[in-house]
């Protein structure tokens, strides 16, 4: 693997799977795979739990985690090519990225979507210009379309969850919120789970939510959840902003969040949301404080989840 | 010790003092026995003295510390439970909490109060709730009612500066200042003072500023400074706003900032302060450049505190 | 080496330039040398590749360093003798410095110049306190008025672009910028290369834009752009406000800024910048993006600069 920004980069996801589990099993078992390296991790966004884990999973590798607020720290970068830079931006991409390959031996990046241009977002032009620019692996802490650290997370949860001899039922379910949300977690979830293969997929949110065929072709695609949640084993359930129209939150209706009473109809399912959850909006605390919630158990697996992709990026530098 | 919140936590504070005191002979004499655990610090609150003391103490140890700015580098948590999470609040700390007690062995909180509501700040709701979701012992780097990393380097200052055979006098005293600040400080010495019980502990305040009679029985208190002071050993200064009308600024009397005429009235005290301080407002330039003024070595034993606290922490752990 | 605020604190530059280049060829050659040691860094502004180069450093000495934001991490600073703290400044340096220099064996210190009141500047009363309290040694990450690691870094890329067996020619030539800048990176220079001796020396920008003679002594400065790139070997270009008409933009003509065309005059010069650039500002696209920049090496060269002058004080310190 030479660079992680989605599940087009990874050749065998089960492979994956099972090297986070195993890292899970024995976190230090390979303690000094990255004596001598170095990860930056730039943060444009906001990061809790991708900042904290990657922290983890790169210390458990015996591999050296910087982090970098690029806002808050240094100063706002540039990304139009040919730009007169005369305005507020102070630095290019294109000559803050190549010193940056030469500081570090694995580049981390966090960079929201504007959800105002949707050309430019689903571009993905920030984290492009940093593989364009940085000569070294870039790994995604969330890009602009995409959050794949979630989605192997979310794979390695489903796959310690489920012991049955069929394939699980997975639903992605829309949820209400209060603000605009960007599509990463729910196309990226969407595109590892039918890269995986493993999985009856199905997708449900109210009209206009549509979300990139790109990433959700496989899927059954319904509006109505009633019938999506019917026999589910795992919900995953998420906001998002629309894609059609792009970046508006067109309903807020308070019946798409999910209840108890909705887990009936369900095989006994379990719930799964990325975090942060906004308690009694996207989901009620009578779901998240049930047995039914794996939403700890899943971010728990976040370190895993980046301690196998480190690792298999580290393995495939030393080669 | 399983948590860190207070002197109730603490079962031999002599010995807890000693311990510290052992570390500052010996920094690294027990550099492997936090290998491979890790210590997640949570700052809500701005800290220097706290937050490098508590690395520093974390490394010569031999464990990874990792840093976490909340509202910088995340986001707003939710502490009221049941909460609509529909306003400016991200994520509860019933889901945050959990996680964090999945990637550390040890989660260390700041976080001051509102000054505004003194049930809920008495309450302790934001560090309690880290304890009771985190799974994983918690260590207070200073809270809504207490700072007891604070105070245990207060009485480790006091234990090796004073030699003779009977027991000091110590007074601390209210002191002017431009804002109303937390009663933390002062609440959590005179805690740790009476319950270490080894000083003839005397509190001295202008009317109004009467602090909780939890943290303060066993201690003289009295509104006349000049006689709190006679024959004084260690001299504790330190402003705090009003408990009774809660959160208040009642006075700025400057008179009562000490000085070194004051000081002749003492057993030629050593004059102590957590720092921050705001000179010629709460304490003069004359007393803090003077040969009285141990507040330097005072900031530097909180290393040798916080060491010891981790240290008993991680022992316990491995039982 | 007992601080490294300036040339002036470098016995032997030639020296200094090799270690660079010895650990650019060996990074980990000493890297047990700052074992059990701490280096603090304390920014009070922004900083990337400073800070990010003095991190890699430190670290491939086998140093810890810690990182601090004082003013979003912290609060305020005072620096002024017998200040009356009634106002927005917390802690004084006088009591924030000692302390810094028990809990580190190395602080480094990031401080912009206010660029309003030059005497006030140029008396670098911010570095100059925290070399005076705190005791230990201390590193400028760029102070108010020189910023030395950029200066070794540039010497560095210089010595290993150019192996002819005669001098070098090297240009400053001033650059136009949409605000106001400090004289920092230009007064730096022009002080490490005279110190330096090894380099014809030219200084070029319009009226008004002198630097300070102190710095420049030694160089042939001239406002005629033209004749001093004129076989020029390396030239480096900065943006820098009057010392004059302190502070200010007296101009930004932008015929100041060089182009492929105005390179051809050169002995095919290589094409120096401290970054973060503004391009198509301070300089154009085709030079930044044609095979005359090294700005990316040279700040490559970073790391080594920083590994050579932490190497000398961590080695002062053990003798």
């Amino acid at each position: 693997m030479k660079q992680f920004l989605s599940a087009a980069d990874v050749t065998d996801i089960p492979a994956l799977i099972r090297s986070a589990q195993d890292y899970k099993a024995e976190p230090y078992r390979h303690a000094s795979l990255g004596k001598g390296a170095r990860i930056g991790c730039l943060f444009l966004n906001p990061s809790l739990r991708t900042r904290l884990s990657t922290q983890v999973a790169a210390q458990q590798l015996g591999m050296e985690a910087i982090m970098f607020n690029v806002g808050a720290e240094g100063w706002a970068l540039e990304f139009t090519d040919g730009a007169i830079m005369n305005g507020t931006t102070v630095e290019h991409v294109k000559d803050a990225a190549p010193i940056l390959g030469m500081y570090f031996d694995i580049l981390a990046i966090r960079t929201f979507p504007s959800l105002k241009d949707r050309e430019e977002d689903y571009s993905e032009r920030y984290i492009t210009q940093f593989v364009k620019y940085a000569g070294i692996p870039v790994v995604s802490l969330e890009s602009a379309t995409l959050h794949p650290l979630q989605s192997l997370a979310d794979l390695v949860t489903i796959t310690e969850h489920f012991r049955e001899p069929r394939r699980p039922k997975v639903v992605l379910t829309w949820a209400p919120h209060v603000k605009a949300l960007p599509q990463c977690v729910s196309n990226s979830f969407a595109q590892w789970v039918n890269a995986w293969g493993a999985a009856d997929f199905v997708i449900t949110h109210p009209e206009g939510y549509e979300l990139k065929e790109e990433f959700t072709k496989g899927a059954t695609i319904t509006h109505d959840q009633d019938a999506a949640l019917r026999d589910a084993d795992f919900i995953y359930v998420k906001n998002w902003s629309s894609y059609e129209q792009y970046g508006q939150l067109l309903s807020t209706d308070e019946s798409w969040m999910l209840t108890l009473e909705k887990l009936k109809a369900t095989n006994d399912a379990l719930v799964m949301h990325c975090l942060p959850v906004r308690r009694n909006v996207e989901l009620s605390d009578e779901v998240l404080d049930s047995p039914h919630s794996i939403v700890t158990q899943q971010a728990g697996n976040r370190v895993w989840a980046a301690q196998a992709v480190l690792s298999e990026i580290l393995q495939n530098r030393k080669k």
